[in-house]
């Protein structure tokens, strides 16, 4: 084994991810992904806690960006929408690199299987919301606003991804999310109403 | 011990809380709990499935209740307004029963305190929105709406929640929550707007 180990980090995701989905996120050892990586146990150990976060690699990098981007968002900017500008370049990694749109499919067929890892994304996610509130409060905004145009952009860029997720005909993440908060604007502004109940 | 266990639920739910605050949720077992509740360990076994359960007690039962209320919604009600007035029971509970509160109160203080327990609560809050955003397709509602409206809807109680937790004038959860209704809508038309970084 050689000491230098190039892309250890991008091997053990590759190979933990297709571990996780066969045989399975339960049935795989650390050993068994260092293995398929072709490193030492030590080595995993040297990027990541434990077996859970290597799904989650890369997340505190997003929450830097995401927030520094509410911190150079110009005065009088719209809350809402210097929220949806910080997370609109998560979409365009998966949308101009098809590469890394196959880890986030991946990624996700994962954490939805498993009850543990999705409430560990949630608890990402809440963290991510945490840190825009942080960051729009600096920026003048009162907390409970701050708070809220946080979750708001924030299931608006969920809505739009899960829509993504499902797309059979593979339209990009960006456009989901983009039309994902026209409808919160239609579902604030009380035009999305509801119908006579259908019997099934 | 009395076969015949009255208010064993309770005594249960009660126990734990206590226990929870201090020593502390860590540190407590279920035989503890059962002992101070005066029942047996295999009585805690026959309501609740572990110890982390208790503190979501009567879950099932919440979203069940909002679920009606939103299937029992009238014709042509804006989705969001459905949502709010669904949600509006939980805080009536609160804000009507002083005891209840310090129930919710105390709930609350040791979810916070412990990793898993706030994944847990994210998870729940999930499941419930999962729930609203289901009735809310079987009125009517397009999918990706439908789930927008859940989780703004909940964002806004969350937000409204976490004010009164807060809140030194211990004014009611229904005016906060209402409060954080009306904020939702002043971001979502864009009249929150970023003023200049402070510089901290």
């Amino acid at each position: 084994m050689a000491r230098w180990e190039p892309n250890a980090v991008e091997r053990l995701r590759d190979a933990a991810l297709e571990l996780y989905l066969d045989p399975g996120y339960e049935k795989v050892t650390v050993a068994e992904i260092a293995a398929r990586a072709g490193v030492t146990r030590r080595t995993f150990f040297r990027y990541f806690p434990d077996k859970r976060e290597v799904l989650f690699f890369g997340t505190d990098r997003v929450e830097a960006l995401v927030t520094q981007g509410v911190l150079a968002a110009s005065d009088g900017t719209s809350a809402l929408e210097v929220v949806a500008a910080a997370l609109a370049p998560i979409a365009e990694l998966s949308d101009e690199d098809p590469a890394w749109a196959a880890v986030v499919r991946k990624r996700n067929t994962i954490i939805q299987g498993n009850r543990e890892l999705r409430e560990r994304e949630l608890g990402k996610h809440a963290s991510l919301a945490s840190a825009i509130a942080s960051a729009l409060e600096r920026r003048g905004v009162a907390a409970r606003a701050a708070k809220l145009a946080a979750d708001a952009g924030l299931a608006a860029f969920k809505a739009g991804f899960d829509q993504w997720i499902d797309d059979a005909k593979q339209r990009k993440m960006g456009k989901h999310i983009r039309e994902a908060m026209r409808d919160l604007g239609a579902i604030v502004d009380g035009s999305v109403t509801l119908k006579k109940l259908r019997r099934e």
